[in-house]
């Protein structure tokens, strides 16, 4: 048997995952020919590719390779919701050491396929190389079924900024892992299942609405974008392509009870640094849909109303919380 | 000035690349949102993926950043030319360590514009990360304008097997980086443009002949691809995929006087390995296009007849030079 993925090759590997990957009545040319074949019935396709490199984005002994497989797919079918599009198809770009686990890689696989499945959207394509560290790149395709995509660029004055899906659980759980907490035991906690516990899942698997990214395009959404890099900065960029003032409202952020409880879990164990508002300000990777409404639009209670769209003043195009400018303190790669 | 992609940062730099990607008909939403929008008018997209990864896939000693941008481009859309399929779009998936230089990544987009403009697509998406070693991970997209797909599984006994493209060059290019010369000078050639300086130019910047993967579905071609590891392991698939014997006819495989010289060349520098007819067999990289075409088709001149089709015998399906069988020696990754 071969044990690493080196030792399997590269046409072993690819015959070995792709196995796991069921198409759907999208996928007219699945994995193994020059390229796949994906339906667009709409007549354009919506494209997102995204990479992830091992300890930059994931780190093996945080997350399982099922979690990294789900995670990355789900990123990337965040940003094909975010248009208002139903995403359809994933290709897989897998650069990896030759001494990685067979086992790992069909894990991920099988992540990936699973996430996938949730989302509706198959795994058609990809590629294997090796490589001195584990990285991923995804591409996600989808499809707009006849609608307008919902861009960034267009809220207006008195629109309501709305948000689908959680905020702050990615981020406290990864201050969670920071903080050498990989679970329920590592805490010491008596509780069978500690509510906290919930960020680590989220952060290892974060699980964006997808359907509302279609369903906001229905309810006649004028801008819409995935919560990636934390709610201000990508809320940054729809005030500067919009050119318009997006205030927050603090008292409408009301964590969710698990945030909460890591919160405190966090200060006890001396990580003061984020209380739950900060962690659902500037926390990304929750992948939540963040969009802005016309003030008419009647929105179904997952989307919570957390702020509003006016016209920019001297300061110009910003974010601010209760009136007062907020900064940007997500990250920004390479630096 | 920031000097390199660290300094510039993440947003800075895709600022600065994107700027260079103008747009196509096939264009609807370009870089800076979720995701790209491109027309797909077919109703479906062909889509595939590549990840190159630096020493593995291209030395920065041996390939300018233009070059390797350009390769990169060339070999997904040789993928998509050889479904059959019109190139429209390309996402670019860049990882690279903060101390590469911003001039590096200008001149790599520079690549991927120049390529994409040839070949009638654009640039409409990617992310760029920081990683430790420079990895690209391409996707491109392609429209079948109505047309069939191409597929690897139609050859039928009875058909001819023909090339168009370039065969063997990239690979006696290869070599001859790998003895040392990377440019006239490095071999005391006093020739103010000798021939085999053109197996380094199809190493560092192959050139697959795009329109012929179209022109090819339109003159009936029941199986194609491109050659990317070698003739031999590539049309093992087609033999495989249509449990057919593809016979080479070695007199049909008259090397360009290029790769003659460059043969000549490495045999004076004491590289003896392979000779023209071995790196037109097994050399990979020049994506040229093979396809098998039904007997009555007229092909054009750029379609070289190398061989035919037969049904298999106690053997399987396999690959022959002049009736004897040929094992692929083209690369396997990972091993």
């Amino acid at each position: 048997m071969w044990s690493t993925i080196g030792q399997l090759g590269e046409f072993g590997l690819i015959e070995r995952v792709t196995a796991r990957f069921p198409g759907t009545d999208d996928v007219i040319l699945g994995p193994g020919d020059d390229a796949a074949i994906v339906s667009a019935p709409d007549g354009r396709v919506v494209a997102t590719t995204d990479v992830l490199v091992e300890t930059r984005h994931f780190r093996r002994e945080w997350s399982s390779a099922e979690d990294v497989g789900r995670k990355a797919a789900a990123q990337n079918i965040a940003d094909i919701a975010a248009m208002g599009a139903r995403p359809t198809a994933l290709l897989v770009g897998f650069a990896a050491p030759p001494d990685v686990p067979v086992s790992w890689a069909e894990e991920l696989a099988e992540g990936l396929r699973a996430e996938c499945a949730f989302a509706g959207a198959a795994v058609v394509g990809g590629d294997t190389v090796s490589a001195g560290e584990i990285t991923l790149a995804i591409t996600a395709l989808g499809d707009l079924e006849g609608r307008s995509a919902v861009r960034r660029d267009g809220a207006l004055p008195g629109d309501v900024v709305a948000v689908a899906g959680s905020l702050g659980l990615s981020s406290a759980g990864f201050a969670l892992l920071e903080a050498g907490v990989h679970g329920a035991a590592d805490a010491g906690s008596d509780e069978a299942d500690p509510g906290w516990l919930r960020c680590l899942g989220e952060h290892r698997r974060p699980r964006p609405p997808y359907a509302d990214g279609p369903g906001a395009a229905r309810l006649g959404a004028r801008a819409m974008l995935d919560v990636s890099d934390g709610l201000v900065q990508d809320l940054g960029h729809v005030a500067q392509a919009g050119t318009v003032v997006i205030d927050l409202d603090s008292a409408a952020f009301v964590p969710e009870p698990e945030l909460s409880e890591a919160v405190v879990l966090l200060h006890e164990l001396g990580r003061t640094g984020r209380g739950a508002l900060e962690h659902m300000l500037f926390g990304g990777e929750d992948h939540a849909l963040a969009a802005a409404f016309p003030p008419e639009a009647e929105l179904p209670p997952q989307w919570r109303v957390i702020g509003t769209v006016s016209a920019p003043g001297a300061d110009g195009p910003r974010v601010a919380v209760d009136g007062a400018s907020v900064s940007a303190r997500g990250w920004e790669h390479f630096r």
